[in-house]
């Protein structure tokens, strides 16, 4: 029989300490063995000095899983961390999934602020109103299913929320995104994107949708397309609570 | 001539001091005045107890905003607190809009757990693939852009997020809104919800479109309707990562 173990799926934040909650640091610091994709463990280690560390890098989302579950099936109170949340484009359904059968393992899932939300602050206030979440990457989703989530999206004028704009591969995504979109928006609707949320090289631009199609982001960057209420102020994007006067 | 101050617009997560981001935290400690919604107030004033509070009722958000501009403008730090994020469905747009002309005021925004983030952590992963954000509030939207919002979300197989799905004056609207959806989604789609989300009284459950049809809920409420990959695994609502295998 195997030991009962403890895991924690925490959601640290876009990446600096300040930006993860109480619950999120307790789960760490109660926690043996933290587990990570190499570069969000180094954002956090300095703070957690005490704990084992055990990474893996980018894509082996499967071996990390499994390695966090491995630990706390020994009897261990484990972590396993995500930028962001736990939950959005994060590894808890991932453990929930690879888990179903370990019934000795208690799995608590911890949310954090994700990429949406922390640029979103630095812009100043896109997601005012509805909004979808849409991940570029077509590593796990067919690109038809993508193009009908912007084009949905897009006609039923939600603010639109692109994670993985573009990566080495797939350097025009945003553009033809941007394209997709523009058959229903306004090429001047507001848009806004940010660079390296929460992180020293912080860079953040506010622009129309004609602008944003010719612009190069790259996978560290998160987009915001408004919606026709979308407006700029003081140089921040601001989508209104509404469409009707307060 | 005014004072320059400084205002802080808040998110503080679903209402425990633990669900809080450092970063929050610190703010608020730093603040002179904090200006919020009553039922917010008394989530976290035993936290702070040193702190002017200024509380205003439900909906008179135009009123609590130009309090804490107001008390920005006499020189003070002050915090306008918003539960989950401050920008979703939040105030600092409203913030941002009414100070435009207030060039003396520094306005910083801290982003804060949302109930998407928050209510799927209690459910499992709903949120693991692109989604939606829909509000069935149709105080300020018009009732056919959120129909039109509602079809085009689960046109594309998007994961969707309801907030606010119904009130007293409003007790059949997230019936209405399943109607819509089983327009495009199976009945037997996954769903979930989460009533007071963070807080003594939390309530969650797992169900099928179709069950969550006839289910009544409150504001307190927040409502998640999966993609067609959806499934329950151990009681839990997850969406996986993608289409394809990994």
């Amino acid at each position: 029989m195997t030991k009962s173990g403890k895991l924690y799926v925490v959601g640290i934040g876009p990446g600096s300490y300040e930006d993860m909650t109480i619950r999120a640091i307790k789960a760490l610091e109660e926690s043996e063995v933290i587990v990570g994709y190499t570069v969000y463990i180094d954002l956090i280690k300095e703070h957690f000095p005490d704990k084992e560390m055990l990474t893996t890098p980018m894509r082996k989302e499967q071996e990390r899983c499994l390695l966090a579950i491995e630990e706390a099936k020994k009897g261990k109170t484990a972590a396993m961390v995500c930028s962001g949340d736990s939950g959005v484009y994060g590894m808890s359904g991932l453990i929930l999934e690879m888990a179903r059968s370990e019934e000795d393992l208690e799995i608590q899932i911890i949310p954090g602020v994700t990429a949406a939300l922390s640029g979103g602050a630095v812009l100043g206030a896109p997601l005012g109103h509805d909004f979808a979440v849409i991940s570029l990457s077509d590593l796990l989703t067919p690109m038809e299913l993508i193009e009908d989530r912007l084009r949905a999206s897009a006609q039923a004028d939600m603010v639109i929320c692109l994670y993985n704009p573009s990566s080495k591969k797939r350097a025009d995504y945003l553009k033809r995104a941007c394209e997709i979109v523009m058959e229903y928006k306004n090429q001047s609707t507001i848009c806004g994107l940010v660079k390296n949320i929460g992180r020293e090289e912080e860079v953040m631009a506010v622009m129309t949708l004609e602008e944003l199609r010719d612009t190069q982001t790259d996978m560290f960057t998160t987009v915001y397309i408004g919606n026709s209420m979308t407006k700029m102020i003081n140089g921040r994007m601001v989508t209104p609570r509404g469409y009707k006067n307060v």
